[in-house]
């Protein structure tokens, strides 16, 4: 019978460990399966991926991530078509990210030599899967699927090899993954008030004794790579459904503020906007393309 | 002017710095106030605490924190009336759970002793709060409202106050916070198959490109000092919606599993129940009771 999926840290390989190969990986229990980047069911989620330079697509920055899902490879490793969502390991990964649930990071030789050990590999601690994974077109044309991954792991610094090198003592750690997602709070705030708490899309209140309930949700998502701003033409006063809709392509919005219902196509009518609040053309465009692409190769 | 609110790791305040008293703690920007012992704005969120035995119905576990709302005191300290979530930093800890902000903590000479420094001040990193907070009968009779936040920043361990009097070099950390938040992920799963992904209450069915989205609820909330259990009979299907506002008592269902909107009573009908669902009366009996203190106090 195989062992239960552990996720979470794995007792004795504490941040830092150091693995030969990646049978000793496995056999460690850090990352079960022996080639395989994600590991993780398709009812249970991922508990580890590893980080080896499996796809030219994959950016690393240290405390984030972005990863690119699997599929579409032929056996010299080249992208020859789209990746699917549905794949097991792409859709374990996008359960990790609706059930919140630590991933552990293992970095290979292969990988980002800013942040790769020279030989070997390594565990370096605990990150969220921390917005949908979103489809783009790979550098080889084909579609990929993304996943941002943010560290959670302050257990222990990650550093640049550079820093490792040439530090003495333990580096003291520069800002903490807690510190960066703080939004302008006041923007949104500001927001759901112009609209008073009332969904665009649905129109939908939602009222409860600790006051109304909605959201400011943004079209084109903030942090890298996609880079939308922190702005109100990139914001939405949203109802909670509404705005995990938008998150998962699910509602798509064309260029004169119509919604449709992805993937019946359902009309739902104009966005409700006020005369202070343009909507930029440019997120909305980014959200669209991403709205196709989901649904070609979901 | 006053200075823009600060949030997250204030620079050159580590985990463990320790403050001769609340004057050098507004100093160095850590805790501004120097009386209150919640540091916050009604309409910005609040960046941090002090835990100083300010109210006895204080719970302190070292990584996580019942903490009590402010209000309702005479000027010896005592609970004479009932907490109101109006109230300003009352609300700006709600704010700093549905913004997801970081919240400073800061442990004082009166604290619980096991975690609390003899004295002087001691910041211990970055909380958040996890859950909406919720109204109580305090131990004084007089309804407050409770706040549970949890310890992100494991850039340096806390550790019991006898530990860190008997320990000689650095404690290796049992067990991080990311571990703990855990869910059996599997059974939510198959209670979402099992209504279809359709909400109980509103029979909402969101559908998206990557699969429908629902939520699992738990009536009577996980983890001390609610401790609800996560079993089946605890747990509703929901959409985000719906959840959002069982959450925040802005829903009662009554003991015919009729529900009801608070705070204006309307009838939504009964909740969708199949034949393998047996929810608890209990758990509803909880969350009933929460439903009429939050509509009396909020």
């Amino acid at each position: 019978m195989p062992k239960q999926r552990q996720f979470g840290t794995i007792p004795n390989n504490p941040v830092g460990t150091r693995f030969k190969d990646r049978a000793e990986l496995s056999a460690a229990g850090v990352h079960r399966p022996t080639q395989a980047g994600i590991s993780g069911g398709k009812t249970e989620g991922a508990d580890s991926i590893v980080l080896n330079r499996g796809y030219i697509d994959d950016e690393d920055y240290g405390d984030y991530i972005v990863y690119t899902g699997h599929g579409g490879q032929n056996t010299s490793g080249i992208q020859i078509a789209a990746q699917k969502l549905t794949d097991s390991g792409n859709w374990a990964l996008k359960l990790s990210f609706e059930q919140e649930l630590p991933v552990r990071v293992i970095r290979g030789p292969k990988g980002d030599p800013k942040w790769s050990p020279p030989e070997g590999y390594r565990y370096d601690g605990l990150y969220k899967v921390v917005r949908h994974p979103w489809p783009e077109r790979g550098r080889k044309g084909f579609i990929v699927w993304r996943y941002r991954l943010e560290r959670i792991d302050q257990s222990a610094s990650i550093e640049p090899a550079d820093v490792i090198e040439s530090a003495k003592g333990p580096v003291e750690r520069r800002h903490g993954t807690t510190d960066r997602q703080i939004r302008d709070s006041g923007k949104a705030q500001k927001l759901k008030e112009e609209y008073d708490f009332t969904c665009q899309i649905c129109c939908t209140r939602l009222d409860s004794p600790s006051g109304p309930i909605a959201e400011a949700a943004h079209i084109k998502p903030l942090g890298r790579p996609v880079d939308g701003p922190d702005t109100k033409n990139n914001m939405l006063c949203l109802c909670p459904n509404c705005h995990k809709l938008i998150d998962r392509f699910g509602l798509l919005i064309d260029d004169s503020y119509r919604v449709f219902k992805q993937p019946d196509g359902e009309d739902l009518g104009k966005l409700t906007l006020n005369d202070r609040h343009r909507v930029s053309q440019e997120y909305l465009g980014w959200h669209r393309e991403r709205c196709a692409l989901a649904q070609a190769n979901g």
